[in-house]
């Protein structure tokens, strides 16, 4: 049922357009790591992983402070895999999963995971789509089960596909179509990415969502949905040895699916000039902008070159204590909101991106000018050693948080793993975030920050017709 | 060889970015228009057409004033039918034609035309690929011959594809990376198209041109080259009779190839922002702009729509008689070029553009306001009656002058029905034109050009780091 499936199918949220950071893997530490200050030990959790004979990545957390189990599935395939003309099939299908199967009408997996008090719910991000469930320990072959017939078992009836279709229309009216920022962001990215596929909105474009089909529903299932696709994480109260014998019990018994050829989406021209995106509207009461440029993720990037974007963004416009919060909202008091975030969770090229809008009087163009010449400073004279310091202390202490809950950490090995990283990668995170150095910030800030081959946006109050 | 494959791959050319009209069907014959006033009767030619047995389409336009032919050959694939990651595909293999096969080796064709003092040429679009040679009657066949033997018969070999991959690259190199103007037209057409791919420059991105391989050439060679996707036009002092016959033992020869789905690509979603796409750079002395809308194609259109928008890009700024150019050019003086253009002659969604720079003192944003008040008061007032009559007689004596040239008749043919045109499209467009009243360009302006969802590029002297 389509409540089920809620999460990050909108990938923007707040001013700034700020992408959803559901599932982002290490960009979701920070958003712990804001809070505050975490002094507790973290609980040592010895992760293991190893593959099912159908070629199904299993990974173990444990955690036996309570009774509870995270359960994930994530498959290797998000909006960015799909077929040319075909935006949105990849929500869509997502949508489908709770549908009924030969074993369990639709309605019942739900039912289930309500009777026991448990929770569920799925998203759909560029790149990976993730379905769990949070239960008692008693239940998880419960969800395996049901998790394991729905991977191949659907039944996919144009009476299935019809209404559903009609969800996510309604889904893409009430979430974009009514709303001046979400549209913006969408064509924000459609000029930022003049040809891969992060271009096109993961919920999809409405003339294209209005044509998908059951021909599109099977294809896409019978090519992304299998074992040797997807990720199992079990994150709880649990160990490695019962949650094999569960998962060969259950997902082990499916049978594989096709052998699918490496993730190589189109890649990026090189830019060479200075973008502006502008949606004027009535609804809107304060200007906002972000410039956003590309820069690699974590997948794509030189060895050091993603820690130090995520450092920079931290220190450029992470929170309170960042240089553009400090001078435009505390000390001169031209912005009402500022920030500054790196996308680095993606399996190709990505974004880092600046925002901002005004107070009282002031002008959006004093905003970005002010946040403009903090970018400058830092491209000229870097960052001191305090602010690295402190920066990196608050990355640590994040993953330290990270680690004490446990459905943080089911999202954090999930997206990392369906997004080219591996367990050792997560593991060495924090010894390469050690790693970096002030002169690494300033070069990278100097490499892709210096220049305005960016994208700007602006969303508007007024709605002038410019001829 | 690579001296014999020139013409539009670059797309644009001139102040405002104009796409080259090379093979651009009813836009050609405006540019012949422009000439002067034509009161010459047109050669009453009875063009004829036909398909061969293996479904190659062949159309006859005698013309007996001079002894000589002009034989060309259009292939229904261009660049936009080109699959992901691929570009240039359909352009280099556009060079790849002119090497060797089992029966003439590399170079033999050329040298046979020169013999006989003919001429030849090749040329892509984002639609299609057309070769032609202009001869003597006499070496009709001869061409044919040859031209049949390459549709099927290229030998392509790693030896013949690495050595002209690095000739193209080496003609992107000089057209497109040393030209400021073709780096912002490539990304202003990356911008205005946000899904279908006329976003994709038609000589293909570097970082993909780099790619192409002998795979590529020959899986692109053997969808698209067959005589079911070919039209063959033949103008000149010739009949249908010897046509028909000489093209039965040559093309007829060749066998069908695989039947193509119908060519539909991805459509533009609805848009709703105003982008600009700036390239500020040393070598660029005069500032300039252009802005561009999505519109309806001659293909496209609801009826009739398409024909307004021709007259009304003829009277808003065809020439120097037109409304932007009395205003700005020749009585306040303000710009030193300005200009209206609709590229009708697409399969798919096209742009009508305005463009302008400023002359002397004058400021950009005059000629982009005093433009935009020409565009206004179209949409507010309609054109009068005696303009539409003077563009109008412009058009239809534009089309006498084309009948009076055999390679624009030839063209313009080959064109329309390479673009899901019909033989009698082209014949009835005359009395399609005489039907346009000045309501119909009002309601046009009104409908595609009142609206700042376009995208405007911006081509300026400095190269200002703005962050």
């Amino acid at each position: 049922m389509a409540f089920y499936a809620e999460a990050p199918k909108a990938r923007t949220s707040g001013i700034g357009w700020r992408r959803s950071l559901q599932g982002a893997a290490l960009a979701l530490l920070l958003s712990a790591g804001s809070a505050a200050a975490v002094d507790k030990t973290p609980v040592e959790n010895k992760i293991s992983s190893f593959l099912l004979d159908n070629g199904m990545e299993v990974v173990v957390i444990p955690d036996r402070r309570a009774p509870i189990v995270t359960h994930m599935v994530w498959y290797r395939v998000g909006s960015a895999d799909e077929p040319p003309g075909k935006s949105g099939i990849a929500h869509f299908f997502e949508h489908l999963m709770f549908k009924g199967t030969a074993k369990h009408k639709a309605g019942e997996f739900g039912a289930k995971i309500a009777e026991i008090g448990g929770s569920e719910n799925a998203f759909t991000s560029d790149d990976y789509t993730a379905y769990y469930q949070t239960v008692p320990p008693e239940a998880l072959e419960t969800m395996m089960e049901y998790e394991a017939d729905r991977m191949r078992g659907l039944i996919l009836t144009d009476q299935v596909i019809g209404p559903e279709r009609d969800v996510v229309l309604e889904e893409r009216r009430s979430r974009i179509e009514t709303s001046p920022q979400a549209l913006l962001s969408e064509e924000i990215e459609a000029t930022l990415y003049q040809n891969h596929p992060y271009r096109i909105p993961v919920i999809g474009w409405m003339h294209e969502m209005e044509k998908l089909n059951r021909t599109d529903a099977v294809a896409f299932y019978d090519r992304y949905y299998a074992p040797n696709n997807a990720i199992l994480i079990v994150a709880g109260d649990v160990d490695e040895k019962e949650v094999r014998a569960l998962a060969e019990k259950t997902y082990g018994k499916v049978a594989r699916g096709p052998d699918l050829p490496p993730r190589i989406r189109p890649e990026e021209p090189e830019q060479n000039t200075a973008r502006t995106v502008t949606l004027s509207d009535p609804r809107v009461s304060v200007p906002s902008f972000s410039r956003s440029w590309l820069v690699p993720s974590y997948h794509t990037a030189e060895p050091g070159e993603a820690e130090a974007l995520d450092l920079l963004s931290e220190i450029l416009g992470g929170g309170v204590r960042s240089r553009i919060y400090q001078a435009l909202v505390v000390k001169s008091g031209v912005a009402s909101s500022v920030g500054a975030y790196f996308d680095g969770s993606k399996l190709d090229e990505t974004a880092f991106t600046v925002y901002g809008a005004p107070r009282g009087t002031a002008k959006l163009e004093e905003v970005q000018a002010a946040i403009g010449a903090e970018i400058a400073a830092i491209v000229k004279d870097g960052v001191t050693e305090k602010e690295l310091e402190s920066a990196r202390n608050r990355f640590l202490r994040a993953m330290i948080f990270a680690r004490d809950n446990q459905a943080s950490m089911a999202n954090l090995y999930g997206a990392a793993l369906a997004t080219g990283s591996t367990v050792a990668d997560i593991e060495e995170w924090p010894d390469r975030i050690k790693k970096v150095t002030t002169a690494d910030i300033q070069k990278v800030a100097a490499k892709y920050l210096a220049s305005d081959h960016s994208v700007t946006g602006f969303l508007l109050p007024a709605d002038p017709i410019q001829n």
